[in-house]
């Protein structure tokens, strides 16, 4: 049987091709299990995973919680608010600590870039990065995958934007490395203060035209806009973004094709895009929640049995 | 086998009477497993709970995590505190959201009257109100009105006086809704400017003199007091209060038979009842609290049972 | 078959020899299960226990918790943060409540000192002290003297010096009672005003120099630094703390001998211990953490035994 070339997720620039696929498969298997309404599989007895999040996570640590349910596996949930991490104690001690209770994996999501790859160096367990600062986000980048390739039967030469702070977005980032490892054309779109510098270097377009964008593309991932930096200086106004970068129902119709909306979630309705947009046949970001689930479950089981 | 007239349990109000009577009867099969101490029943294997609570609460949420764990389904908690509510998105998304996951039931409280029931319309799960705002509290009502039946061998003709801020209380609009539909007599006391107007519309007496309230009753169900209320203006003091609507042993043994005291808790000891009173053989606070879990295993069982 | 003498684990104080040696044969037992990746024993199951914590606690209740699933015991958790403890109930209001859920065992840390003996005597359930306090903290005793008795092959006639703010410390306190009782001679170390007067009669010597204190002892445990009260007036600053009770590598090779090293964690590294020696083959701190879980399914496993 395949395995992972790796023994963490730490994000997708550390996958190869394979790596993807073998995920999907595994996924597929998942979510036809979890669609004949088998909820829960016996695959993870006897594996502990704890769920450290040094940031507040609602559906991420949800998704996680209920992939490492279904499998099986023992869950414990640390979270830096109750934790001791405001005790001025060092991440390898509070994860050490962690680890000699018998955990076998640790999914952490952390607000420093890299800190999950800090910590696979120096603790003994499988790490999976559910987030870590601006970096990377992995199993988001896979789910918007598999749910490209299950909409469209294939993410290999379709043509995809992501439309938004491409700067400070994690989402971003692991999604342009996923996407490009899988044969794809990305175009980023969003105010030119939100996006890198040399951002081309990662076989990237820009294009800060967003009907222009839109006209290119087979798929518009649209990103959450952070209201909380919108007074920041370089930032625009809520409502200069939604008129430059939002998405309604007049502007899709007046393409001239049909496209795939997503959005990681939480939507700011009318900002990013309408309700319309966002409840209609187009959009597939309720199935990119349901396939975060079977995603999930394929990482962890993959990964687990690695350790074992 | 018999099934609930209703798909959601929504309020009292949507009930009829031979619902109640299942349910009861439901959680007596349940009270008798659990009392063999058999505290696991393999039932809703396969089934997965979202508890979402946009109010915080301990015992009810305690309540019902018993009985989703008693009757063996996959439990998944969502609080408001750590929420991606404050991240301004709609009920309707966050909930959706959840479900894509697939979770089959949501139990769910919150601050707004009526939330359980928009979200009923628009979303497709089983919703349970765990209490919404002012409206109701359904499953308090049922375990107040089991604890009844349990203690005096019925509730149909009794007496029953509910003591205290008719004007705010969820407990107080569900317990008249079962109380009525069961054909038990129904008087509320309590400070007139806690009194709603027309409350007689409802089949339901007023009567401001707690004496009288007592001498006619069999049964007096003595609500919380909200000591963050007592400020406002068209509040009593706590020690008004306590004089006019409290109950301690000189009054209970001054009146000519014996009631039976019960609350919804958390008791303000001193305030709402005595001590002494609280502790009683005559009070069934504990009990209500004992059977709590038996109703809401009933009222999961018999909804799952629908979805299915 | 042995058992225990107590019904509660409330402190040390109230085992005796032959209780602590059970406990450590059946945490021998629980170690060596887990060892084999056997993660889970059904021995619990139909068994619900509480975790009540009235503090924040991140380690003592993710191995409290880790015990109990690994029993495959139900576990419900209840944190005064989000508790009806703020509404003013009383502590046996909010016990009494849990427990007519039908809950078997209550773990329980509280602020106040006596707090889970005073709850032993009004509710009916077993009380494993988790925390009370300046008073004690029974499972993190044990697991320190198991880990003791793991690397120097038992704890009679072993030199142990605790330092550090024995005053406040519920740890010095109860390992101080464990340690006594099972034949290990202590002295303990720190700042004069942080020594409680008359701690000789509890059979301990007082030694302020810390080299003299290591040149004599096999086992330093240190005590963890409260930075919050290092403001406090007859506190030292935490500089003045670290030069005269900090231990460094430098320190360690001075010695005749070596020694091994305790601490309870959370390390504030380079204050209690540098970081060279928390790391070291010397220090036992990962130990402890991983022997608390099988200490706690001991004492777990036991008490429960006793109510069935």
């Amino acid at each position: 049987m395949s395995e992972l070339s790796v023994n963490h997720l730490l994000g997708i620039k550390y996958l190869n091709k394979k790596d993807i696929e073998l995920i999907f498969e595994t996924a597929d298997h998942f979510k036809e299990v979890i669609n004949r309404s088998i909820k829960k599989v016996p695959t993870l007895r006897d594996t502990t995973i704890a769920n450290i999040f040094f940031e507040n996570s609602t559906r991420t640590k949800l998704s996680f919680e209920l992939a490492e349910k279904r499998l099986s596996a023992d869950v414990i949930n640390f979270s830096a608010s109750q934790s001791s991490v405001k005790k001025g104690e060092t991440l390898i001690d509070t994860v050490n600590n962690i680890l000699s209770m018998k955990v076998d994996m640790v999914i952490m999501r952390h607000p420093n870039p890299g800190a999950g790859i800090f910590l696979s160096k120096h603790v003994n367990a499988s790490i999976i990065n559910a987030g870590d600062g601006a970096h990377e986000h992995p199993t988001q980048a896979l789910l918007d995958s598999y749910s490209i390739r299950e909409k469209l039967e294939g993410v290999e030469g379709k043509n995809v934007v992501i439309v938004g702070d491409i700067l400070h977005s994690r989402v971003a980032l692991s999604n342009i490395f996923a996407l490009k490892l899988q044969g794809a054309k990305v175009k980023v779109c969003g105010p030119k203060t939100l996006i890198p510098k040399h951002i081309e270097s990662l076989g990237v377009e820009v294009e800060t035209d967003l009907v222009k964008a839109l006209e290119w593309c087979d798929v518009a991932n649209m990103l959450r806009v952070q209201n909380e930096r919108m007074d920041i200086s370089y930032f625009p106004s809520t409502r200069e973004y939604t008129q430059q970068f939002g998405i309604n129902r007049k502007l899709l119709d007046s393409l001239n094709k049909e496209i795939v909306i997503m959005h990681p979630g939480p939507i700011n309705r009318g900002v990013e895009i309408t309700s319309d947009v966002a409840d209609s046949d187009q959009s597939i970001i309720l199935e990119q929640v349901e396939n975060g689930v079977a995603i999930r479950m394929a990482v962890i089981y993959l990964l687990a049995s690695k350790i074992k």
